[in-house]
């Protein structure tokens, strides 16, 4: 029912056309990527809860909030336009309205995003000659050069298409995303831009949306830290006629749909963390209620002395303890259970004996799940993370953010 | 008024012995020390919020709940005593008793504390004869061999006394202490044991104390991280001949005093921080309320990507705004003015033209002042903070805390 496309990404949904360029920003690489439809859209959207909002968000949450229609989303990569005041929001302004005049739609029509260093002035003359050339060249298929645009220090292009057969049809999600540092959720904590072409009204796509968002992107972890800049956004185009009603049985299969797609993002963004060496699920099962299952799991995925264990294979029960200990949870640490995988690290009463050799070669692997049984109640909560990594620190006391 | 005694310490305060010594649970270091004093001690203390609570700390906690007189405090470094269940509290029990027989006094009146790996055993064999022996040894004189064994990760032994001219006449406040890795506030995050001479009721001891650490202890961050072990306790033994009242001025000097001297030992554990290269003091000025100063400075202090810009001497100002924006705190960005020590970074909306080689040459120092005017109202509070280095993870990719 539900099918990954090969190398696809938003592109790959029908209607949406992407492209992605070098503009200048950045020396060599891509540095700007837009995304277009034919067709009106509407669109949903989530955004950082940092107090210090970048320039371009103010601009895109007020169209969401607005609820208006839109054709376009515009990102660059390499200047965040953030804490660049007056100026800065000018700037944002014009991005926008030159995008809109060379695509032939409205200015509130365009979403705009950016990233990169905080507290530069943009360069506008890159920016403007860049958007005369991406808006010219945008056509059906290039959404992975899209993802590598709106790269800064992540490693990998992160770009998915999953094909879903709802009753009624067959529609597609397409996204694009990029992550690395500050990742720690809240919205959004990294960008993240959805098309499909299902038929949704706004109200429904925005529900659709934040909860997709918090069981997905609002779920990893790479340093607890909240960007200036953070948005994920969801347009919908309509093109396959079939129309996403919430009475529906496709109602539930799209959502489902949805937000594998965002975890299958919001995975590849922790485990392209920066510096990561692996991704690691973070799975708490019976505890009494939901939260007490979300914040031990935010706890482990947050904690520097967790994440440097798993980063030196070290099977230190200890430490997971100790961070559920400060989640604030109420649990009773001497019935915990933990594995890693299927292997039993620790059971009830701190009864442990593994052997360590074995507990070594699990962790060593690119892949690894951490779970913990609470045995309180029924209730759980499944977060990402990454280990951390000399790399982290290497990339980022010399990556001018 | 204030004068800190050169090589001072614990014993530095009449009455108060010590002695540190390698009992067998480290390989070599020293890993146990003794505070003794002769008469019994009113005895103050506060403990860690981690859910996850070490064997030790239920039991010293009981004696400082029910405002039981002291006359020993028993730390031991190698092995936390921690997630170890009903072995781990009778081995505890074991340890108090062992020591108030070996000293001659009642179990209730030593408290016991431990630091080390978490989940094993205690190696009681070790444990029992080096009481025999610390308890032969401990003279007036030791107080540092006592903060060398209780060590861990530290780099540098933590010993501490002030001389303090009251109206009254003349009292010692001394202490030792260690910090290193799992260090965040909510108290305590560490270990520091204080004396004094002075004379003091249980109730106003409890008061200062708390004020004391809400001042000092829970204002220091190395890695956001609070241990299961941590507890901070001054004992007092009225040698001085001089008492404290509430209504006192003597009462405001000593409490000056006692900030004065936690606050040092606060700031040695921050500097101390695994990996830390330097000393940041994080000073938050003009806030509305005194909470959003702190949440502020606590946010600083604890992200990880301005600890590692600190790291690399990056006038990174960005991060700085970026974590003030995620602290929760009501505050304008574009109002704030950044310095570094007196070094003008930021004017208000985000006016900066800084040089960036001088702005360099102030964070190579071993310690550096970043302060925020947020230009809101009349509130401030500082934080002590390190900078994150790949030293940090290689000590914890392969420690086993």
């Amino acid at each position: 029912m539900l099918q990954f496309i090969e190398n696809g990404s938003i592109s790959s949904v029908q209607g949406i056309k992407a492209a992605g360029i070098n503009s200048g920003i950045k020396k060599q690489k891509k540095d700007l990527a837009l995304i277009y439809s034919d067709v009106p859209c509407n669109a949903a959207g989530t955004f950082t809860l940092n107090k210090v909002v970048a320039a371009p968000l103010i601009i895109s949450k007020e169209i969401i909030n607005k609820k208006k229609k839109v054709k376009a989303i515009l990102v660059n990569s390499g200047n965040a336009n953030a804490c660049t005041g007056e100026t800065g929001l000018a700037n944002a302004y014009k991005m926008q309205k030159y995008c809109a005049e060379k695509l032939g739609v409205n200015p509130g029509e365009v979403i705009i995003s950016s990233t990169g260093v905080i507290g530069q002035q943009m360069p506008m003359q890159n920016l403007l000659s860049g958007i005369d050339t991406i808006s010219s060249v945008v056509d059906y298929c290039q959404g992975n050069d899209a993802a590598e645009a709106i790269m800064t220090t992540d490693t990998k292009k992160k770009a998915y298409a999953l094909k879903v057969k709802l009753l009624k049809g067959e529609i597609v999600i397409g996204g694009i995303c990029k992550g690395s540092g500050m990742i720690m959720p809240n919205m959004a904590t990294m960008l993240a831009f959805l098309a499909t072409d299902a038929s949704i009204e706004q109200d429904l796509l925005q529900e659709l949306l934040s909860e997709a968002v918090n069981e997905s992107f609002n779920k990893i972890s790479v340093d607890g830290e909240t960007s200036t800049n953070d948005m994920v956004v969801l347009i919908e185009n309509g093109k396959s006629g079939i129309k996403i009603n919430k009475e529906d049985k496709d109602y539930e299969i799209f959502k489902s749909a949805l937000i594998t797609v965002c975890q299958e993002m919001a995975k590849s963004i922790a485990s392209d963390g920066e510096g990561a060496t692996k991704l690691i699920t973070v799975s708490i099962n019976n505890a009494k209620t939901r939260k007490d299952a979300d914040v031990i799991a935010k706890a482990i995925s947050n904690s520097p002395l967790f994440k440097t264990a798993m980063h030196g294979n070290d099977a230190n029960w200890g430490r997971i303890l100790s961070a559920a200990g400060n989640s604030g949870a109420n649990f009773s640490p001497e019935k915990v259970t933990i594995k890693f995988d299927d292997f039993l690290i620790l059971k009830p009463n701190y009864t442990n004996g593994f052997n360590e050799e074995e507990a070594k070669k699990i962790l060593a692997k690119d892949k690894v799940t951490v779970s913990l049984d609470l045995n309180e109640g029924e209730e759980s909560s499944t977060w990402w993370t990454c280990d951390f990594s000399e790399e982290y620190i290497k990339i980022n006391a010399n990556y001018r953010t």
